[in-house]
């Protein structure tokens, strides 16, 4: 941390590398690129939620002409099964299909047309079977079974996900259980209990580019240009389904179009790169974007929630029971599950506590990561039951947040990472800014507050960074983080631009290429500033120190007298050279290049419940006030107000852009998105009856607050973010719902239709 | 060095790692990428000899339907002049054209055929300037000037370059001198003194792969995908051509087809730089054999060779005059012509001597470096000569030789390394191999010896490589050689897997690319296998040392007391893990990578006449029996027998390939090639007039011998090798001829009809 010391890049709002090839559309994405004698794939999916394969013939379709190849079951015999938590998933439906969507074979061709042509060529038979479609049906005696046999279980990342036993033959694929204290006890103590049920719905990431995925075979080794989040993970997923040592899967990332999870661990990877091995040349298969939502989901889940009150107003106990869907494949839905209900307690303190969640399969899609990572759902849930209980009890909410928050520096459960911010001073902050104390001073008008917290940075995550210096001073940065609109490049490279004294444009980020650049596990859960950040600032420091050795000798003086400073290093009389006359003297020539490495390793606890501490607390507060149509239910945005825990701002601009970004995300979550199932089917896959906030969905006032206490354990003492600021959004506007109109909304997402509904029965 | 260890993987012969990629055809080279909405591009070349331009109209060949952008001397005023030694060439002609092939424009096309009939559109007009293209027009008092402003001086490397002063306003841009002990005495001592000139004709490197560039200019960064065999150097060239810190330029090496030099620095790159900036967008030209004559040859020279010679058969005095033609531009003839004039005391004790060599300009096309860089001259020269001494002397040819030859442990000059291998030792292999002692027993029939010796490994390098080694334990190589065909992928690789106890196949190169790969300034005099081997054995060697101390653990046992086999860490009890379990242990899951760093530097010392001992000696032996056709004068090679001192052959087979390879190269420069120039026009630009040596060329009979004493620098006692077999060739066939048919020559190559006029004259 240099707070003393005035920073010159970090913190303050550089133009962003990657930004003139963007809106110049000059960007290379995976879609842009074509390789010499590629073909174009497209994938035939079931269009029954649930049936038996019973027979598939493609000697029509192999007959078209321009086509190259089909991929079907009869090719992916040796291919083991995949997925993020479980192997669950094969690269074509074997057996049977598990929801519509699922890829049934694929067919390489010279032209996307004749590649589609050929798909209606393909003959599939098969023997419907009953489906289920939501978790109540999945949970009902003699359900159908999703999956007949126990998934195996799973490692990730040293994790170990298993299905439990007792509930071998139903739909429940993983329980991830915790208590602490006496819940029976605790409810006995409590002078006021609570139970609420609440749902959330099922939505989709829509990233703006839709998956995309090239594959090579050449000789014995698979190179992939993938719309990836996690290239090292990816790898790893391709070397086990195809039995390969990890020096034989090669992953390029080129620039990704947003991912929000959705492009995390392994989707349709496995069945393009079995298609151009079969192919025998380069396939690329580009997503639609129906195919994205055929492809993964954010978890629809239910909640019982139970909160025993002392008739001092603070909180004794909690019981919470989740049921998350995670569609035909566990995808990472054990992963989600898990942190659900880790996070279910909410930032107060909560002594006596059990919450179970439950991984539960049914025929829809997938559902996989997805940014808030199972937090997004129980925040919805905890904080509107927070509103609830004051209200009965005759509290102010903000009081009765104020009074049962965990103080920083409590632990939010033994063994994790203690709280790292004052969450009493934000909440008063967002509550100013929101104008809580004055009541709305029209009709139909309320305001609502919340206050979340996820444990941030991922499980257990270890890193890798390398900065080479040029012979001129000019850098290269190998980071596996992904630019994925984030603008992880530009604030990257910030810091080595800081600790290495250069401009930002001295730096460039090298092409993410898993032969070349060092480990890193992925582009997920807030981490990159944290992790990836301090793996770049170590790796800077590196290249500094040979560089500060390399100038003693120039400038006739003690390593540690001298400094970095505008492309040259002084010492403390003054005297200065410039990097490339360091090199130059150092090697003898204008020649070599100093290479700087940095790593990152989270450490494990026992005593933690998840095993290891969080690596930082991101924190989010917000404050909304609306406005509730009583004829249609509408609900309009007067204003949000959002904070933000950045710890350190490293770019101020692109955080607030990021914080903004995660409140509309919320606002869709909240308002507008749900995918409408009926019979199985899929309604809605696509953007015209499925609805995402556009810029008329804004509120009409917007406010992002950056709190900076250089309390982050990043560079500069700056923290993850761009995750916290969809947290409180739903239970903020569902508790100025109630407000406003008096009607308490437990379903997600908050239609017009359904506030309607709730105002008359009001 | 571990010769008492037994070697696994080194010494052995492995599978090439790009074997069955090459084989197929499927192994990709720079002519083989395709980028979206890329356009060809042609050059127009001048077909003057010399001339000012004087007009240049391209505005018909603009309007020609497909044509995307003509790039004249209109557009190329930002950009500086480049050259490896100098800065005298522009990326266009300017003010005058100095050869037949000089570009003066070039055309971006949707199509080659629509560059090419651009092409023709062009209007250049001419004012034609009276030429010099041969050494003897050059230096004629008031010759025509190729230059009329003295070039400015040059830094490569860390070594000076400059035009000297007394030569200004001639054609002479470069002059080595050299001097030790008294010449004047020595020759006052010499009871003998032998006067003789020599010359080496012109002849083109011919690659497989002519030379072929793609440029790409993405907002302010330039991408190259290029035939380059030192892209870190060519970045260097572009960053200053067009005034671009270093972290702008991007080179990507795919496989490249040979290069012999004649891809080293900047050829035709900063030409299709230009256009891609022009045309904005990626832009590919790939030159014809033709184009590739007419881009880069080797030096044209002359020698005078004055020798004396004790009465005893000592050499007492030598000197030199050397005259490098360099054509039209330097390139990098000053430094060819300082390595002429440094190695021309050959493998000799000679007290007294001065060498002079000079780099003369003329109207032709540019020479630069070439596989010997300028030992190949001038040891036609000594060891030619070497022999007529002998037979003047009636001394026995390998007895003189014997008598003169540098000990081992001797000083070749002061400061330079001393001799670091037992010349003698290997001049009687040779002589016993070739079965000097038995005079050939037909008529027309001779034999022939050479020992010649070159400074290896180029001047003052500096490299890193990075090996990192992935969770399962397969490995990835980071290195800056250029796999040229030499096999350098696979060689290092054998040095990587035998330092990690891996199988080769689990060791995979990245891809060249200078944004990510580690420094290396050239692939280039030999030097891979002790330059770039050493980075890649430390670099192997310091991920060794971090997974014994990540195995020490799981193992209970000391570091020092573990040991790495068939990828798994041994304790002396004979327990092992296998590295995956390894990592995944000291990383705590399978994730992870261990990173290991590794560096050459060659010291300087200012005793050393060139400014840093020699890395190695490049030391080699020819022993030939021809048969000469009295009638034709053809000479056919019934033996050739190569001996080289590789110190230690990490891949025997690929060093007898090396060796072959040289050998026939050399067979070619002796017998067939030259390049004809009549009023300054090249007549042979192409391979039907230009004969490069065939399979029906080869030797009826050829051994190769690899001379192993593990006394090379580099990784097990290696060496570098593969041009030491070119060495000896053409002298050992001179002085075969004159003792099968009694004709000495002077001038290369020797052709039927210079053998035959000579026998004429006998």
């Amino acid at each position: 941390m240099r707070r003393s010391q005035a920073l010159k890049i970090v913190g303050s709002a550089q133009p962003r590398l990657d930004g003139k090839e963007k809106v110049t559309g000059k960007a290379t994405y995976t879609s842009d690129i074509e390789l010499p004698g590629m073909a174009y794939g497209k994938i035939l999916r079931s269009s029954f939620p649930h049936a038996r394969l019973v027979r598939i013939d493609t000697h029509k379709a192999e007959r078209l002409p321009g086509v190259i190849t089909v991929l079907t079951r009869e090719d992916v015999n040796g291919f083991k099964l995949f997925g993020a938590a479980y192997k669950d998933q094969p690269v074509v439906a074997i057996d049977k299909v598990r929801y519509v969507g699922d890829p049934v074979a694929a067919v390489a061709a010279v032209d996307e047309a004749t590649a589609n042509e050929a798909l209606t060529l393909i003959e599939a038979e098969y023997e419907e079977l009953p489906a289920v479609t939501t978790i109540e049906e999945a949970l009902k005696p003699n359900a159908p079974l999703v999956h007949e046999a126990a998934s195996t279980s799973g490692e990730l990342h040293g994790y170990h996900y298993e299905p439990p036993k007792e509930f071998k033959g139903t739909n429940i694929c993983y329980r991830f259980s915790y208590a602490k204290g006496d819940i029976v006890e605790g409810f006995k103590k409590a002078g006021h209990i609570f139970e609420d049920t609440f749902t959330f719905g099922r939505v989709q990431h829509y990233s703006m580019e839709p998956h995309a995925t090239i594959a090579q075979v050449e000789g014995d080794r698979l190179t992939l240009w993938a719309s990836t989040q996690d290239p090292f993970t990816l790898r790893e997923h391709l070397a086990e389904i195809f039995d390969v040592p990890l020096n034989k899967v090669r992953i390029i990332v080129p620039y990704v179009g947003g991912g929000y999870g959705g492009k995390l661990s392994v989707k349709t990877e496995p069945l393009v790169a079995a298609l151009s091995w079969k192919a025998r040349r380069p396939v690329k298969v580009t997503h639609s974007v129906e195919e994205s939502f055929k492809t993964v989901t954010r978890h629809p889940a239910r909640f019982r929630l139970k909160t025993g009150v002392g008739r001092d107003g603070r909180l004794i106990a909690r019981e919470c029971e989740i049921y998350m869907e995670t569609g035909a494949y566990a995808d990472a839905g054990p992963r989600v599950t898990q942190k659900a209900g880790y996070r279910a307690l909410g930032p107060y303190r909560i002594p006596h506590v059990r919450t179970d969640a439950y991984t539960v399969y049914t025929n829809t899609v997938p559902a996989g990561a997805f940014r808030g990572f199972g937090t997004l759902q129980v925040t919805w849930a905890y904080e509107s039951q927070m509103d609830i209980i004051a209200e009965r009890m005759g509290i102010d909410a903000l009081d009765f947040r104020l009074k049962n928050l965990l103080k920083k520096g409590e632990e939010y459960t033994p063994g994790d990472t203690p709280v790292d911010c004052d969450l009493k001073e934000g909440l008063l902050r967002a509550a100013k800014a929101i104008g809580w104390k004055r009541k709305s001073n029209k009709p139909n008008r309320g305001k609502g507050l919340s206050c979340c917290m996820k444990d941030g940075g991922g499980t257990y995550k270890i890193a890798s960074a390398v900065v080479k210096m040029t012979p001129d001073g000019s850098i290269f940065l190998l980071t596996g983080t992904v630019e994925i609109g984030q603008g992880a490049r530009t604030a990257l490279s910030q810091v080595v631009a800081e600790e290495l004294g250069v401009r930002l444009d001295r730096v460039t980020v090298s092409q993410l290429d898993t032969d070349a650049t060092p480990y890193d596990p992925a582009t997920n859960a807030s981490s990159s500033m944290v992790v990836m950040g301090l793996c770049v600032q170590r790796a800077a420091q590196d290249v500094k120190r040979q560089l500060l050795r390399a100038a003693a000798k120039p400038l006739k003086d003690r390593v540690d007298r001298l400094s970095l400073r505008n492309g040259r290093v002084y010492n403390r009389k003054g005297q200065s050279v410039s990097y490339e006359e360091v090199m130059t003297k150092y090697f003898g020539a204008k020649a070599g290049e100093i290479i700087g490495r940095g790593s990152y390793q989270d450490k494990k606890s026992p005593k933690a419940v998840l095993g290891s501490p969080t690596t930082f607390w991101e924190i989010s507060w917000g404050g909304v006030e609306v406005e509730v149509d009583p004829d249609t239910g509408e609900i309009k945005i007067l204003k949000y107000v959002s904070l933000a825990d950045v710890g350190k701002a490293i770019h101020p601009v692109q955080c607030k852009g990021q914080d903004e970004g995660a409140v509309m995300f919320a606002i869709g979550h909240t308002l507008l998105e749900e995918m409408v199932y009926k019979d199985g089917q899929l309604l809605n896959p696509n953007l015209i009856d499925y609805r995402v906030p556009s810029f008329k969905d804004l509120p009409q006032k917007f406010e992002t607050i950056l709190f900076e206490n250089h309390n982050g354990p990043g560079p500069y003492g700056s923290k993850g973010m761009g995750e916290g600021g969809l947290l409180p959004v739903a239970s903020a506007i569902g508790n100025a719902v109630y407000n406003a109109v008096g009607v308490r909304m437990y379903d997600l997402p908050l239609t017009p239709e359904k506030v309607w509904r709730a105002l008359e029965k009001r």
